[in-house]
Order: C-alpha cells, then sequence, then structure tokens
C-alpha cells in the first residue's frame, strides 16, 4: 500500500486537520467530526446537511460552505457517519426553517438519518430528508437496496444549496431536491481497485488488461468484467443504460465526468469529449458541465458519468454563486 | 497500462476535444494545438501565454481564462510545444501593448521560446521572457541545466495574470513575474511513476515500499530513494530543503500541496495539515493556499510542494478575480 498517510487509524483525524487549515468557507469540529461553515447562514433560512463515508473527498466536507451546505457529517472510511453526528449538525445549523437531510442510498446511511431526523424531531426541529439513487448499474449492491446513490448528490448539493440560500421554505427546497434527485442518473467503471488503509491491499483484484463497468463508490460489484476497451467503448457503456433509464431529450442537461481518485484529468478530459459526441447524437443537449474529481473511492482508477434532466429553474440555481472549495462555480 | 484513452498516438488530440467542449471559458486552434480564451481580453493590454509539454493538466491549458493567460500552447506528451505554436499565439493574443512568455527551464522549453521571441520580434512584437526554475531538489536534472521549473509556475500564472488584467505595462507585468519567480521555491515527491502512453510501461521502477523524494514532473530522478515513511517525515523531506534555499518568514507566503495526478485528494489534504505544521514551527506564516491537482504528472501518485514569499501587491494580484476551469478562485 502507497499512501501519504501517518497511519491507517489516523487517516481521517489528520485529514480533517489538513481541511480546516487549507479551507477558508469551513470549521472542524473535530470531536464529531462534523464540517461547518466558517461564516454561519442567515438566520431564518433553511440549512443543509449531508454526509457519508470517508474516502469520497471532496464530497462532503468540501460542499460546505456559501450556496451548498451548511455542515457535514465524515464517517469512518466508507461507513457511514452516525445519528450522533447527524443530530450534532442538525441541532447546530437549525435556525428555525429547519433542515433538509441529504442521504445516499446505502443502508447504513439511510438507517442513521432517519434514527437522526427522529431526534430531532423530538427536540422540535423540522427535518425533511432527500434520498439520492441514482446508479443505474444494478439494482441491489453489497451496502444497498435499490440503486445506490452516487454521483448526483453533487449536482443536488449545488442546487438546493442555492435554493435555500435565495430564502425558499423547506416544502419548496426538499420539492426541488426531490425533483433533482428523480432526474439524475449515473454509471461508473473502474480501471483499478481502490486501496482501503485499514485493510492495506486492494478491495478487490482487476487484473491487467481488465476493467469493471458499473462499479460502485466503494468497489462494489458492478455489472461485468471485460477486457479494457478504448475511451469511445467504455463512454458508450456508460451513457448508453442512463439513456435507457429516462429521456433526457428536450431539456437542459447538466452533465458530469467525475474521476474516481486515481484518474489524471487529462483522461477525465477525454472521456468528457467521447461522452459529449455520443449525447449530441442522441438529440441530448448538455447545457452545463462538470469534468473533474467530485465524488472519488480514495485512490481508485476510472470514472463515473453523471446526467441531470435538469429545468430552467435548476439551471438558475446551478448558475446561482457558490463559494465551497470542492465545487468551482461556472459552466 | 490502465488508461482512459483511445490510442496512444490520439491522446492530445481527443483531450483537446473534450476540454473545447466542457470549459466555456477557452476555444481550442486544433491544428495548431493552442487553447485561447473563448472572449479575448480587451485591446490594449498585456497578453500572457504559456505552453510546456501535455500530461500536467490542469497546467497549462485549464489557466486559459480571464484573470490568468491569454493561450497556452499545448506539447507532445511531455515534450515542448514547437516554435510556431508559440508564434502563433503570440501573433494571436498581442494587441499592441506586448506579450509575455511564461517558460518553465526545460531545455527544449527554452530554445523554443527563445526562437518564438524572436520571430514574434521580426514581426514587431514586443515580447519578455520569465523563466520559472524553482525546484530546490537538484541543480541539474535529465531534461535541464539548471533548476527544474514546476509548481511556482501556477502561482505566477495566476499573480501576473492578474496584474496584465489590472492594465499594467509590459515592463510592470514582466517585473512582476521575475519577483514571483525569485521568491518561488518547490520540491516533490513520487510513491509510483507515471505511465507516458506512447511508452506503455511506467517511465522507471519504484518498487513497493519505496518512494523518491526531489521528483520531477516528467519522473526525472531525484535526490534519492527510501522506504515509504509517514507523512509527517515526508512532510518534513519536503519542507526542510525549501526553507534551507530561501528565508520565508517575515513576509505572507502562499503555499501550494499539489497532486501529481494519481494521488487523492484526501491524502493531499492530511499533507496539507503536516505542512502547515511544520511551517508554523519554523515561525512561517501562510496567507493563502491551494490544495488539489494542479502541475500534475499524468498517473504519477505523490505530490510536491511549493513556497513563494509574498508582497503585499503578490497577495493583492493573487485575491483579485479570475475565472479559468483550473484555478479556483479562493482563499
Amino acid at each position: 500500500m502507497k499512501k501519504l498517510i501517518n497511519s491507517p487509524d489516523d487517516v481521517i483525524t489528520d485529514a480533517l486537520k489538513g481541511i480546516e487549515a487549507s479551507d477558508g468557507n469551513v470549521r472542524v469540529d473535530h470531536e464529531n467530526r462534523v464540517i461547518y461553515r466558517s461564516a454561519p447562514k442567515e438566520a431564518g433560512k433553511v440549512a443543509i446537511i449531508s454526509g457519508g463515508g470517508s474516502g469520497h473527498e471532496p464530497m462532503h466536507g468540501g460542499f460546505v460552505g456559501y450556496g451548498m451546505l451548511d455542515a457535514a457529517c465524515a464517517g469512518q472510511m466508507f461507513t457511514s457517519p452516525t445519528p450522533d453526528q447527524m443530530l450534532a449538525a442538525t441541532t447546530t445549523v437549525d435556525s428555525g426553517a429547519g433542515v433538509l437531510h441529504i442521504v445516499k442510498n446505502y443502508t447504513g446511511d439511510v438507517m442513521n438519518f432517519e434514527m437522526a431526523a427522529e431526534l430531532a424531531a423530538d427536540a422540535g426541529i423540522e427535518v425533511t430528508t432527500v434520498l439520492v439513487e441514482d446508479d443505474v448499474a444494478v439494482q441491489d449492491s453489497l451496502y444497498t437496496a435499490g440503486r445506490r446513490g452516487v454521483g448526483t448528490t453533487v449536482l443536488l448539493e449545488k442546487i438546493v444549496g442555492a435554493a435555500a440560500e435565495e430564502g425558499m421554505t423547506l416544502a419548496e427546497v426538499t420539492a426541488v431536491a426531490q425533483r433533482v434527485s428523480d432526474n439524475g442518473r449515473s454509471m461508473g467503471m473502474a480501471l483499478t481497485s481502490c486501496t482501503v488503509p485499514a485493510a492495506g491491499r486492494p478491495t478487490f483484484d482487476l487484473p491487467e488488461g481488465e476493467m469493471e463497468i458499473g462499479i460502485g463508490i466503494h468497489g462494489e460489484p458492478g455489472r461485468h468484467r471485460e477486457p479494457i476497451a478504448d475511451a469511445k467503448s467504455i463512454a458508450k457503456q456508460l451513457v448508453d443504460p442512463i439513456l435507457a433509464d429516462l429521456d433526457f431529450t428536450g431539456a437542459p442537461v447538466i452533465a458530469m465526468v467525475n474521476g474516481m481518485g486515481g484518474t489524471p484529468l487529462i483522461e477525465l478530459y477525454l472521456m468528457y469529449g467521447e461522452v459529449i459526441e455520443l449525447l449530441g447524437a442522441a438529440g441530448v443537449t448538455v447545457e452545463r458541465n462538470l469534468v473533474g474529481n467530485y465524488i472519488t473511492s480514495l485512490d481508485m482508477a476510472g470514472c463515473s458519468l453523471t446526467l441531470l434532466r435538469a429545468d430552467d429553474e435548476m439551471i438558475r440555481l446551478w448558475d446561482s454563486p457558490v463559494q465551497t472549495a470542492g465545487l468551482r462555480w461556472g459552466r
């Protein structure tokens, strides 16, 4: 295992120190492992929190700041945060207008966010939840029933962050969130496994010359393995299942080509070029895009594609200012 | 070799298509492989170009846009662009106020930019040049005499881009550029080699359990190899040679922890935490920072540290607006 770490036990603690030292948008509650905005949102506006296992950086901590999240809970590596962390975040960020929980569909995350929402309700805080379940690769998977929650989470956190910043009510913010969740689809692939520091060896074996199509962000099995193909064929294997699942024509689309952590930017740009050609041929109009590392899987090499069938309101919210370390503002 | 490409011969052509499709800040002259701003700078202002071998993305093409570069020439993989490319870029972006060439100190780049500057002068265009030679690792190296030009290039392109945007003259912009070059120092390390697509195998062997300290961005040999150490020790091996080379106390410092392309963000944040602790203990005050992939080496795992001994003017220019895909604006 080749990693820039002190010890497998200290990775998250140490990384949170670096995030706090480098990112002027955030402060970190190290005891609870919650990342908060350094300048809290104005009182009276809806607050938004998310969280999940660590190892997917910049998600979610890098999305805390003006125009996106109010707080993010950092779980252990690839492991849901606890209800206590979520409750601490919820009570801290609520200013009376209620709190939206953004939850990726993994069994542990769903269970813990549910418990936190109940505890928050007991404390008099209004909480709503949106579930992201956008991965078209497989129906059930290693860590969840139903579809896994992946790349749409990034787009959702940007869009609903802007909605809350505008002063929408909790019901309105939640409605936007649900619309984004309903209209986002993703598909990923891996060239290599990732290595969880505590395990010290690759999560799975993927021999030289082979790739896995439909991989999950924790290395969960995808659809199948096959010999490594060219970028054009790989792009097709990401685009086709997404387009087969939802009609993306006739609406402005936001597209994200996301790196899994170990793939350099030049390859992601190259993949975007292939994806956009296929989408154009299919009559899909991409109005906004992201290319880069946004929802990663430690050091895994590979990429994922997310498409969001947007509408005018989503595009307007996408274009609203945001100040976070993890998501650049712009087209 | 596991890469998201169509064929080793087409990597740069294909990647440039993706860059143009995704990045609203730029348009690409595919024949000359020059990346230009989609909205050119106002006439009468100094123009700035850079360029170098491909494989270091987002540098330089990702730094083309408002507040940074006017154009970037993309060479073959790890190979200098040609004088023709540089001349095309220079003549296109000049609007009468002259053009600054930002050149990293590699023999081919220096020679070709010199020739392009002469050809431009023959055509009546005033050109000045700043050389970046900031790598404290080794005096001479595989591709150059003197120090290699690495991370300071990123900070320099941001700062002088703002100076040109403000309307400074060519002499003034060049003076700022030289001051940045004089006051920047870098040091890198690798956990793995990179693999150049056309070669199809790692540039060098770096066995499991070993790392190389002082690595260049093309895999040029560094200072020495040793068993992989913890992040704290690695940070010290980057910080110490830089502080031994220049006094960074008593001035505002801009620090960059840069990923080599294959290292995930969580490890870069962790490294930043270690670096900032060492710098604090040494009495160095970091006022601004970057953590992420800015000057990469294909899929190499590892990182580099760059420190710039700044002054109030550089900090002011650092804080000026910028709109490029590769460099986020902010603290």
